[in-house]
């Protein structure tokens, strides 16, 4: 679907629009949302905007890396949106081909952010305020603050694990780790590519519309900082959490072993000598002692006991 | 609460100014401090002092990351103050906007360093010497020097985990560990952005407030990279301090688990040989010759001692 | 084998090309395809062309890093294609020398991404849109877009090997992720020279015939950043989930273990008291007495359940 | 204690020189060295010299990083001597103020290497090859080359532990490891920052004194290079030897077990089996049967070599 | 021992030359070459060729980092040469001093790589194509070659490494990779300020005889990138293959540790029975019973599968 807002010099907006490269030159600016075209629609795209099939293509395949594009007469770029969805971190794509005198929004898939955007320019009579790069800021800004939830949420999710909350097993922990893990790279592979698009839009001498709300888009660069530093500190915590456990597991194991070696190792000698005086030789003299019993019962205690402190002398306990 | 200091043109101060834009015009320049300010007052950044709408917001947000921007006729700094409440580091954030006769410092909450500053300038009758940077300096240089009680804090902590001076239990060493650790990435997070802040401003064209002390700031540089290295450094302590206890740990697995093989390996032969000449059988020659039970005890002695030697020679016992 | 096409001033091709320096003049540009060159084939490059003897020597080679030389009147350039054959990562080396008037593919192993640029071209009759820089696009984008299949293939065979849908032992499936890991290795050593080659390519101030079609250089580097970066978050995935399998091996270690200790500890000592009235001394007083199988079997049971119940609250069951 | 050399204009040097802006000026250039100032003698760098406050309280506070500052007129330094002292590495300050025709060397403990200058500026006769940055240049040199015995004697101590040389156990290898890991760290917290400061130094514009031994200075840094690659390769090795440590210990721990494994596997089914044999059931068929006790030897036999060749076909014993 | 080529302005050599500085003058340019140097002949450097006191000093030095050092007429180099000596890696330092119109080579052993250059211009009779520069680039060249044997050498190990082809213990193979990733650590050392060393020459204003082959160092700088990255990729697949045997070491305990748990836990229950009934209590009632040994031996059997199959259901025969 294709919709339209049309700025007329006195700065009043029309949104039935005809899409005529005739029509369009009637406009001070226009604004043009490709919400998941079709293949009609988008061959206006090459028909009447006459961008480069370089651009066109770009914007046919899904998912390229955010980036920034100069062409004649306008500058053309790719961002994602972030959105979790379960386990899985999904991204949408978000072009924009900005001229002098209009922007072209461009996505697959409904995207939240245009419409916000939509809603409150329609919602105004006079928009003398607006202009294309004004549009692009606004999108951007809506669509970068929507990163910041997807971060929270993990950080919450970080924080449970952290102090097992919901009681899960070590399979479950280490698996939801993984996937935290997993979600935070993903972001990551967004998140570093839009920072860098945005330092290089404000660097960049050729982007003037950036230029006159440098402000504007440096808060927005801002919050890409910020985000990026929360994913890569999160990654850290994540791998922290792990080394921490397996340091614990590691050293349960040995407390384990250390019960097992000494329960062992006392019980076996005193199991040996009960099976020894357990033998059905017919000629053991120990046998017939009167004492014989109580002395082996006490050597036993005794051997059971020195092991017992043995082991204790050597810290085991501890 | 918002406190007020006036500085007229003959250097002597006054603290009871009225914040309208007339009044402030009186004076050489002027100091505003908004402490835990309310909503009204949080009005004046706009109604009174015009600052751009992106910088109110950014004041009215907790916790932006350090930052510095360049406005028309002023500056505005995120900085943020770090202090240790238990095993978190709790940070605060202090926001200045500077221009050239005028500084306001902003905190949602009580800033001890800006009280300091406060109280120093007001005990003072002619001022000559402070203008709005050397506030801002002087503010800056209490707020990092606060850095480093935290970190000789932490540096004590991984000295008492090193030594187990507290004779903790492994459980214990691995959390406080991680607690450190965390520590450290919250503290890194505030104190590199920092470090770029200083670093942007000394070398900034812009800003001659800073130029013009720029000895000043750099000393405060200078402690936010020591700041900085302090912290990865200790980092890495208490990655190679659990890296240690790893080794350690699973070394002495080993040990036990040989104690446990040998025991197991020398004893349970020996207790079949018993179980054998217990065995109920009618017919079993060995049971009724004479020496058989001091043949059985010598085999098992032999046999025990063959194990030992083998075990020994083996280098089991090192 | 070498092939031709010979351009004429009025842009029609041919294909029945003679290689001597005279002939070679009467186009308006040609292109020499060396393919799996014969010894005297090779010696074109010297005595035809007058290629530098260290450009030369470089097509000789099998395997030079991607890279790019000035020479005088012409650059030589090095590239790889990257193939998969079963658990083996095949790279062979394109090379071209790209002057005003010509272009020189050369390659000791078969191309398909000549082949298809050269079907391409020579299925035209009129081809004025062609000169040698678009022959080294058109060959490059089709080589750079070959490295994606490969990559593609590695995520699946990861993703099957994260929920394990093969059903491999552990170490049919460590065995693989250290295959895969190799292989990421290898194309690494391809992918990021590439890169920087077309960095290069693009901030070049020499290279006229890149700068005309910047775009599409452009375009090829996009899909090398990301090809990169594929690369090294599929190296991060691996290594995690590398950990995440010694995690929890290591827990259920752990498990195990707490089996063992737990029957281990329960069932020694009730051994051992069974072997302690199982002993032939004459007197025993505890044989003769009535109740005594029964007491001792009650007091069997009543350690049995204890040591079970003591292990249950130290937590041992969870 | 304060020590001052003034060279004359004739370049002879008295040594005997009282510390006051006027009798400083007769001469062509001096050093005075602060070795183990008291308060009073501190006062005079504020006093008589007149350097700038942050300089002076640089110059009390210990161990400040490795750094160069500007000031007008003169240079601020300050450098660390690394020494070892047991398992611990012992860092001291020494602070240059250099001015064009002064050098003040500024120390809180004796230094080994300020003694060493003086005594050879104070052997000669005549000093015209000297003046404050060639005093500057040999106390470096001297303080610098100090660096390497202590990386020497750590990298010795390394190859002993690689080889265990000295036969200590895991825990005291670990332990030492541990150790030097943290002196490497202390050493490098000094020898990077040294390593930048004379890096910053040889690029440096405005230091004429340095610019003019280039070659002096730079063979400074070339040793300061060598010094921080020693350790950083040193760190490596270390993490090596404990990965290597760990692997092998995690094997062994595998052997140990397996024997565990196989003792406990064959010994207890035959165990179990002259258990059975051995209970006190009237009617046991088999206990009354002449040739029982041998078939039951034999089977016992039998199951034994069986598990034994199961185990070696399973390759346990390889 | 010294040797010198001086060659004569019509391109002739002679070999037979006094080294005096008067003598000297007369040729075009020449080569001095100091093989295994004398201490006499080392004092030329100074009283001869007049070097700066500090490159004679790096001369006299064995194993300097790799550099380059501009002198006022000359340039200082020192390189490394490369070899494999059983497990360790020998390197020896080969100096250069390069004039307009002179070649030092400086080496205190023997070095193949002179040699060679040197046989190849004594063989001619006209050498116009040669001058000191072109010595440099031949050595160079020689001696960067000489890297990739060693490397070839390292990757072929690994290769039996990762498949075990020698069947070494794991203790060898653990050792082996150890001595491994040593070699590539000291190799590193070379390798990298040698790639730095050829990135200065060839981005150098003042090295006209670098400029003049530029293409002939660009080679060389190439080949050390090659090397280099063949180091880091080798490091990296050395630590691949520990983690690796690490990952499988530890699923094999486990699996080890299963296998023992099993046995234990279903033989110890049945030996406690047998053991109860082998108790000499004179009130067994169970003992008359005629069934009671078929009885006792059916719950033992039905005691032992119940266990297997709830093992099996837990998957430990996975
Ligand atoms: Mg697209
Ligand atoms: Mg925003
Ligand atoms: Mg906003
Ligand atoms: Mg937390
Ligand atoms: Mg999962
Ligand atoms: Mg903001
Ligand atoms: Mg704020
Ligand atoms: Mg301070
Ligand atoms: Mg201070
Ligand atoms: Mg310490
Ligand atoms: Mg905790
Ligand atoms: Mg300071
Ligand atoms: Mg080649
Ligand atoms: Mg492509
Ligand atoms: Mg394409
Ligand atoms: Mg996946
Ligand atoms: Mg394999
Ligand atoms: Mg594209
Ligand atoms: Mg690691
Ligand atoms: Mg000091
Ligand atoms: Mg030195
Ligand atoms: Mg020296
Ligand atoms: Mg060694
Ligand atoms: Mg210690
Ligand atoms: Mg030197
Ligand atoms: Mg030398
Ligand atoms: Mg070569
Ligand atoms: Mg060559
Ligand atoms: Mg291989
Ligand atoms: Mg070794
Ligand atoms: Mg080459």
């Amino acid at each position: 679907m294709i919709n339209i807002i049309g700025v007329l010099p006195d700065d009043t907006i029309e949104t039935d629009v005809k899409v005529t490269e005739e029509n369009l030159k009637r406009y001070k600016w226009y604004w043009v949302d490709f919400s998941e075209p079709t293949a009609d629609e988008f061959q206006l795209l090459d028909t009447v905007f006459h961008f480069h099939p370089l651009a066109i293509e770009d914007s046919g395949i899904i998912l390229q890396r955010p980036k920034l594009d100069y062409y004649d007469g306008y500058d053309f770029y790719v961002t994602h949106t972030v959105k979790q969805e379960g386990k899985e971190i999904v991204k949408e794509e978000l072009d924009f081909f900005v001229g002098d005198n209009y922007i072209i929004t461009f996505h697959f898939e409904k995207s939240k952010e245009v419409e916000q955007v939509w809603n409150r320019i329609t919602s105004q009579t006079i928009v003398e305020k607006w202009d294309p790069y004004y549009v692009f800021y606004q999108t951007l800004d809506k669509l970068v603050d929507a990163y910041f939830p997807v971060i929270y949420d993990i950080e919450e999710k970080l924080d449970d694990i952290e102090d097992n909350k919901q009681n899960q097993s070590m399979d479950e922990l280490m698996d939801e780790l993984f996937d935290i893990r997993h979600m935070l790279l993903h972001i990551r592979q967004t998140v570093n590519p839009m920072r860098d698009l945005l330092y290089r839009m404000l660097n960049s001498q050729h982007l003037t519309g950036v230029k006159k709300r440098r402000e504007y888009f440096s808060d927005i660069y801002d919050h890409l900082l910020k985000v990026s530093e929360m994913v890569s500190s999160n990654r850290e915590i994540t791998s922290d959490i792990r080394d921490n456990y397996l340091s614990v597991t590691s050293h349960q194991a040995n407390e384990v072993m250390k019960v097992l070696t000494i329960i062992t190792s006392i019980f076996t000698p005193l199991t040996l000598i009960s099976g020894i005086y357990g033998m059905n030789f017919r000629y053991m003299p120990e046998l017939d002692d009167r004492y014989s019993y109580f002395i082996v019962l006490g050597m036993m205690l005794f051997i059971g006991l020195s092991l017992f402190y043995w082991f204790k002398k050597k810290g085991w306990f501890d």
